[in-house]
């Protein structure tokens, strides 16, 4: 595929605080599901659907299931940056991948240089359910045809 | 008041595990008002009004006010009991004193003994408030009465 | 294998509380990884090993990867159990199967009846690392000796 | 006091993450304590103190004592404001006032108007404590003089 053609992720930029530490002194490995989520709902909202969008047509999206690996660990204060990508979408589901990085600043002769340490990687499957029963449902047309045209 | 009529608190045994410890090494402040927020639940169950019972009727307890002062902090393993007592009640709104110790387990000649250290004292005002509109609503009587009984 | 020889899972109780709850009226989904961890922390524990005992040997599990499936949600109040339960060990890292079941309550002719509905699976791989470096460690004998056992 | 020497508070902005909200469909009233405590490092670090900055010099400021009333709920997806001042400081402690408000977006004929409206303030007492004891130790010099600068 030609590179114009790849879509790239979004990002969404967080910070480390003391309520994402645990006891080992890194952020407890519970809350880069977190992170990524409010990534997966930035995102989502820079398409045009908020939560509550899909809230009020008695719909919502559900974590169906997920794996992650966990590279390295973030500590207090540092910079990190989440990100949301699809990668597939069927009638009732979607796919994500979604990774969270750590940003690093370097001072050396030029200036400052940034770079990125991956911390997490996850990929997510989401159903988009009826909020009532919860059980599957079709996802709304306008966002199904955002979805797609995110898949690169 | 003679001994025999005061109402002792309700009592609720808990563990620290490492999602309430924060980079401090120490449980992260916050996560007190979980604690005591189980035990409030905890004690309304006992006194048989489940948490979903007061949702069905279309109304929840929000909390309007609260005071908390920390002594002491716990840590990973330790093992706490958290207290809920009323002080206070009204049509719409009920006033509790609630307590967090840390249970302190010596071995000496004897066998062992076991003593309680204070870790976090709170108040709380929780107003009765209709789900939809969180405008306040009196109480269901059956709770006002139960609340006012266990009232020392 | 005779059924003599297979070993059970570990199993740990628990209560739906609000803390535990999101705006879709459920679990949120992270969640069920704070309750599996408290399992797997429990479990750890009746084989002689708390949590605080491995930190002070400037040691620590940290999860590696996971992955984990949702097949009904839990609510408020809803009475839970999660299991825990090794799987695979090697010198620096662990294997658990892990499972969230709602305990349903029928009552009947007979009296109550109990059965289990299955809400999350879980796979998850712990690494054993040094605390300062989060490098990888060995597991200490006892405690690899002690999982080893449990491995059916 | 002339106008022009009351300090603003310091404001950090936040949006709703279904992170955050209950099965009530509102914030989960602990977790405004969260929002405040983001606002609080955000204001600290702009006054060039990262938590990792006073974590090094083996202090750490944990919450003596806090007093919250809430006042509306906020709910999935709203943006909030966060603010921050410092009322009091001593040698070991320091005293903030925070709110957090629901900012509301109304249009009309002349374009967008944007108010707040008042959800939650709290006063928090933070006391300076060694890292290893929790035991009160003296505010670093160039900290306290940074506090006592903003405080009006």
């Amino acid at each position: 595929m030609p590179a114009s053609l790849i879509v790239k992720p979004f990002e969404w930029p967080l910070r480390v605080y003391i309520e994402d530490t645990d006891a080992g002194g890194i952020v407890y490995y519970v809350n880069y599901l977190k992170y990524i989520e409010r990534a997966r709902t930035e995102f989502m909202r820079s398409l045009g659907f908020d939560k509550g969008d899909v809230f009020s047509k008695e719909l919502m999206f559900v974590v169906h299931s997920l794996s992650s690996a966990y590279k390295k660990p973030a500590r207090l204060d540092d910079v990190l940056v989440a990100t949301a990508q699809f990668v597939k979408a069927g009638k009732t589901y979607m796919v994500m991948v979604q990774e969270v990085y750590k940003i690093v600043t370097a001072v050396n002769n030029d200036g400052e240089s940034e770079s990125r340490e991956l911390l997490c990687r996850a990929e997510v499957k989401l159903a988009c359910v009826k909020q009532q029963t919860i059980k599957p449902h079709r996802i709304p047309d306008g966002i199904l045809t955002a979805i797609n045209r995110k898949i690169s």
